[in-house]
């Protein structure tokens, strides 16, 4: 039985327990969360030792980072230090999408490494296995890309993004024109790549019931990807992502038949006042399943810093419904990310997904905050680095520039307003 | 004749000329902003050629970066190295908060050199002065405090912050108790201080129409600070805070009697759940005055990244209705912001201001991404580094990871997904 049967039988496993402690909420919140899938827990079966990590409705937001090679850049010990620096920096899931240079080899060593949830994009795989073999990849059979599937979840991993929604009648759609770029997502344009060549529908949607299948098996999270996720804020809110999000609403469903767990991927590039209204469709669409969105950026004009535009529509997405932020670092646009890059991205995410957390009203998020506060009431500079999303660039910052006066920073230094009011307020009133 | 009663009469002077062709509306418009009050034109009379910057209802929303030493960091030039980077970086708008070393001729320097307008808070020079004449900033007589803000005026600042709303009924509700941390603004505790030591009302609130004649002989914009801000998001959208506020729109009224020109100082640390009230109370408690808020921070635990916490708030802030954002640095809570800091202070305000500026539907503010989509479509890498909000941290991210098809980027190298697609959609169907 899958992790969503166990749940549905209302049986407490030590998924639920672990999960439920870890959020501080009771089993059976957790575990009717689940059984409903409006929360899920990505973990395949095959893999021992991995964090516990619900995601969903009400639960803390949780933060992905993508790791990976690509082609023109591979060095497998850079990733491995990416793994280890995003964990590090409280990254809850990783995402391994490597498409250059050995990268079974790559999957694998992150796999037995990663304390959190690992998932991947078979279908970068497939591509890449074509590519050794001198095919192109629209010329895999269904079969070979199926394969490729079920390779990934016998390797371990957890969660895994399949396009399914980039169907005919949604190209059609997108073919009507209107988008300033048309595909964004890798794996939506080389699903539309191979619709096209072969003048066939899509094979993760036509052949959905062996995906769930495979799925099943191995108790494999399905992340459904958003591969026609708007790629510019121009692009937000269109025929076609709204088309491609009904078709996922109904993959929803019929995953839950099978005992299949689900998430649903989500834009993109996204206007601040668009935000709202994609968390609530998506909710209402996908009929309460988790939502995991890469951004939304709203803006496209900050290459550089994308890591910081992306916690703002981030935060503003976790309020209003999203579970799961995938992080965006600064070179977003720019290039493949170094390992610093994974550490700014992580912390900006879950910064994001942080604030979110104290405007859902997540058990526990508030405190954190306010033991920040007494800590500077009290001049406690030893708690607030403590309690800092990074304490080592607070202590770096701080030790950097020292005050005169140890209890107060050198931006105001003696005019520190906390120290001045301290003293005002205790005051028995006029000398 | 000041600015504002100048626009009640219909004049469109070059300032309302300038400010109008700067933000792409009518002068017509732009003269019934300024006259309502809706949108302030700070600039001192006695300034030449410095820039118009329209503030307020509907319009780009503005950055401001405070700069200036203190007493443990006086650097000039640094300081002037930072007015540099800031003004470089796209602020529209400095405050020399300077409390450390020769603040006089700092402040001078600074309106000298600044191309944008200049803010200052003058309680701060009254706080440093006291000091150099051995005595307690609560030992200065009202007219002193008075005479330190006509220094100010006479210097040629163009809007400077006078905590007015900290009166003492306001003092009397923040001792019901219930905040974390009381006070955190420098001028508000400064003059809570004076209050209680002198058992006497605020005197910048006793005698504004003083503080007025000041601000109407140099035409300069009073933005009525918040003194009472909140702290922590623990304290926020409290009834000290609220009161303070419903005082200040008292005060606006006054002020606009007088033909001066006022916007309002707002919160601080602000959850995300509460932004949207915040800012639509103090635009009807104000009476429609611009808005212009520090942070808000939407927690507390980001100390040495707050300019992303800031951002995240900023933009929502700025959605529902702040005009003005002022910066936050990564230095913040930790040390006096160091120039590259106020670089990251301003780029992380801009993104929030332009994020907000496509949501209230500013003129102009979409094109910029559609110009950037464009480009991204056509593989125009020279434009997509031109039209960056940092073209150079672009270029040297991009620069740093050359891909081998220079088309495209490492991240995606020969899997870029806009590339797919176009060959996927550009065929005419099944081989």
């Amino acid at each position: 039985m899958t992790l969503l049967e166990k749940a549905r039988k209302g049986e407490v496993t030590e998924e639920i327990r672990k999960g439920a402690m870890s959020e501080g909420i009771s089993p059976e919140k957790l575990l009717s969360l689940v059984a409903s899938g409006r929360a899920v827990i990505p973990k395949n079966v095959l893999r021992k030792n991995v964090r516990i990590v619900p995601i969903g409705e009400g639960l803390r937001v949780k933060v992905n980072a993508n790791i990976g090679t690509s082609r023109d850049r591979v060095d497998i010990e850079e990733e491995l230090r990416k793994l280890e620096v995003a964990v590090k920096a409280g990254a809850d899931a990783v995402m391994d999408l490597s498409t250059g240079g050995p990268i079974d080899e790559i999957r694998k060593l992150i796999i037995e490494r990663s304390p959190v949830p690992v998932g991947t994009v078979p279908i970068y795989q497939a591509a890449c296995r074509a590519v050794e073999r001198n095919k192109s990849f629209v010329e895999l059979t269904v079969d070979e890309i199926l394969e490729g599937i079920e390779k990934h979840a016998r390797d371990g991993v957890d969660f895994m993004t399949v396009h399914c929604g980039v169907t005919r009648e949604a190209l059609e759609k997108l073919r009507l024109g209107g988008r300033l770029l048309d595909i964004v997502s890798r794996g939506g344009a080389l699903m539309a790549e191979w619709m096209e060549y072969n003048g066939k529908e899509n094979p993760l949607y036509e052949h959905y019931d062996r995906l769930l299948d495979i799925a099943r098996e191995y108790d494999v999270t399905l992340s459904l990807g958003d591969g026609l996720r708007p790629g510019c804020i121009s692009d937000a809110t269109d025929l076609p992502q709204i088309h491609e999000l009904v078709t996922l609403g109904e993959l929803t469903l019929r995953a839950w038949e099978k005992g299949v767990q689900v998430m649903i991927e989500g834009p993109g590039h996204v206007p601040l006042h668009q935000i709202e209204t994609n968390m609530k469709i998506q909710k209402s669409l996908c009929h309460g399943a988790p939502f995991y969105v890469l951004g939304p950026l709203p803006t496209d004009v900050a290459p550089g810093y994308d890591h910081i535009t992306s916690a703002i529509g981030g935060a503003l997405a976790a309020m209003w419904g999203a579970d799961f932020l995938c992080y965006v670092t600064p070179s977003e646009h720019l290039r493949l990310p170094t390992v610093e890059d994974v550490k700014e991205g992580v912390i900006a995410s879950r910064i994001a997904a942080h604030a979110a957390d104290i405007a859902r009203g997540v058990p526990g998020a508030r405190e954190w905050d306010d033991r920040m506060a007494k800590a500077r009431k009290e001049f406690d500079w030893e708690e607030q680095i403590r309690l800092s999303i990074d304490p080592e660039k607070a202590r770096e910052l701080r030790g950097s520039s020292p005050p005169s006066d140890e209890k107060v920073c050198t931006m105001c230094a003696d005019l520190c307003a906390i120290k001045t009011s301290q003293k005002a307020l205790s005051r028995e009133g006029k000398k």
